[in-house]
């Protein structure tokens, strides 16, 4: 037994949330794409059931009413609301993220003064941000300067309308710095917009301490909500009576079932809504958020870095010297809950890795990426992680 | 033994569509409210459980490729585009009606010529409609002019960018001239988007037939996906290369795992697609489809008229003259599948009904509706409501 197992063994031993686990549908393989779909929490399939069978299948229509249907956006949205730091009242769920950051940057837009009509954008972020915001800056008249976020601060300016930022970075796991960047947008009088898909649910957020205006983010990473299950949105409360939604669906509407020809927002997070909200997977999120309760993400995010930062090490013991190589930072603040490895044969790599048992992901052109959910993912398997790695890379 | 009890068991021995009831799960309730929430096809359970246990809880991430996850949204399309008349590769599924509203009508605009500067709009449709388009006319620079259905020929001109109709009416049940109108607008040179929510499943639409250009409906009604369950959009194949979306999601790229910052359109219908797709009310949708499988929408027109008819007929047989009042066209070529009638008390009324197991709806501020759905709904269910009716409003 090497030094690394007897180290993943008494860390294991020692992790206060090795229990939660049992709370997952997991098998031998060890699973280290949760930050691309989180593993099945095992409430979920129950859950489903009552849902299809008993609340469509058997109360039917009555279900809007009778199970909650109606309001689960918001129901929902408080029940990630204290993950993501932020009061109750201020988050709906429901859409795609793309969807989301339309809403989110348009109305954005519209809050910010007149004179201001720039849009700066991480040009370095997932794509469909960049794609979207391009949109969103043509239909509000908008320019948009995609820069570097190392650069956002000097691009800001007079002109500055609004800022859309991704937390931690989708291909790198880089964290950038939500209060600082937060900050400076505010010194220069824009609003900022906070994509959160990489970070909720895997480290602290802070959205209402670090005063962030709007912020978006996918359910189906480390929330676990399954494939494709709905986004949410979060409108700080000062901002709800100005955000002016592109997208104002009935479901929005102060009085939705008055059918009135006029449209008049609801007051508060709701009028963030759209459409008839998706039922069977906004339930089956729901479900999968139970997982949470009575955990800490600051526990979280502790046993996150000792995650990655075990891996590392290792992957430094295992892999030959020079053959892959972080593009993750090692700062613990500058990092997520990921590990991005640079390797010239990644996607072969990976196909290896994949057939050994161990699933991260491949990310064109040359990086493989290991996500670590601290609340299933232990130390043991960061080891035989690395050391297929290691073998694999060899 | 009343004369219409005896009809009614004739008409349904004779009834060919009879047999599909035994697919979807219904009990002693008289139900006729699919045109709100379509009952539960029995194959949909079975499904949803193989989704979540085996296809995410077991295969995870793979199942992207490997259960057919990524192309659902174009697979399930090509199964409703029969249903509307329309050829394969037109239709994508994804997203609320009141989001693809906006794509389209946005899309339909970029279409337009120059000079090209008004939506046209039915301003007795269902709000979500009238607010979405308001808001794109906001977003795309045009003026919004609502008229009623039978305004809108005077109303077109040169200066019609688009024109949004519903195809039947969500209050009244009416169904309006979808060839007649098309051609209208097509005459005045601006495109037309339908929205199908009313009759898709209930009667055939012939989309290309009548050279439709964008359309969109929801799947929960007539075709019975669940609460909630994703809508659909329509382009017309001769328009797929100018389909310039407002919400370019990742999904509609080119290269969607390419990651590159610059947007590129994919091709056809696929463009339509926006964010990740939401499996788990995708795949249930699906399986709900299977119950058309060798049903013709032209036998299901046919049962729907022929259960319309009866019910306006057992109503007049059983309810006080004058005491209801049908909103719903006599005409055939003017009436969905549903029936408005109007009832100086009808909040009342449908309560008493629903506690009597007959289960309408009621839409503010005085119409009773009783939507028919063929797959399900018999004679014997009609003349049943029929008769509850009469003894409730007696």
């Amino acid at each position: 037994m090497s030094e690394l197992t007897v180290r993943a063994e008494k860390l294991d031993a020692a992790d206060e949330l090795a229990g939660l686990r049992a709370q997952f549908v997991l098998d031998e393989v060890v699973y280290l794409d949760g930050n691309s779909l989180g593993a099945l929490p095992a409430a979920v399939p129950g859950r489903v059931e009552d849902v299809v069978r008993r609340q469509w299948g058997a109360l039917r229509i009555r279900s809007w009413d009778e199970s909650g249907w109606w309001t689960a956006p918001e129901r929902i949205g408080d029940r990630i609301a204290p993950l993501v730091g932020a009061a109750a009242g201020q988050i709906v769920v429901g859409d795609s993220t793309s969807v989301n950051v339309f809403k989110a940057l348009v109305a954005a837009v519209r809050m910010a003064g007149p004179g201001r009509d720039e849009i700066v954008v991480d040009a370095t972020t997932f794509p469909t941000d960049g794609y979207i915001a391009e949109s969103a800056a043509r239909m509000t008249g908008c320019t948009l300067r995609p820069v570097t976020p190392a650069e956002v601060p000097g691009a800001l300016g007079e002109r500055t309308a609004a800022v859309l930022l991704n937390h931690v970075d989708y291909r790198t796991g880089r964290l950038h710095d939500l209060p600082g960047l937060t900050a400076a947008v505010h010194a220069a009088g824009a609003v900022v917009v906070w994509d959160l898909c990489h970070s909720a649910g895997a480290l602290p957020v802070g959205l209402d301490e670090h005063g962030v205006d709007l912020a978006v983010g996918c359910t189906y990473k480390y929330l676990n909500g399954g494939p494709g299950s709905p986004a949410y949105l979060y409108v700080r409360s000062a901002l709800q009576d100005r955000f002016d939604s592109p997208l104002p669906g009935w479901n929005s509407h102060a009085e939705p079932f008055g059918m009135r020809p006029d449209y008049e927002a609801a007051p508060g997070a709701l009028r963030g809504r759209v459409g008839t909200p998706d039922i069977l997977s906004m339930l089956a999120l729901e479900a999968a958020l139970e997982v949470w309760d009575g955990v800490s993400v600051e526990a979280v995010r502790a046993k996150s870095l000792a995650l990655t930062d075990f891996f590392l090490e290792c992957v430094a013991g295992y892999a030959p010297a020079g053959r892959v190589e972080s593009v993750t930072p090692a700062a613990h603040e500058e990092r997520g809950s990921q590990v991005a490895l640079r390797c010239e044969d990644a996607g072969d790599v990976m196909k290896r890795l994949i057939e050994r048992g161990v699933v991260g992901d491949f990310r064109s052109p040359d990086v493989l990426r290991f996500g670590f959910t601290p609340l299933y993912v232990g130390f043991g398997d960061v080891e035989r992680a690395a050391r297929v790695l290691g073998e694999v890379v060899a």
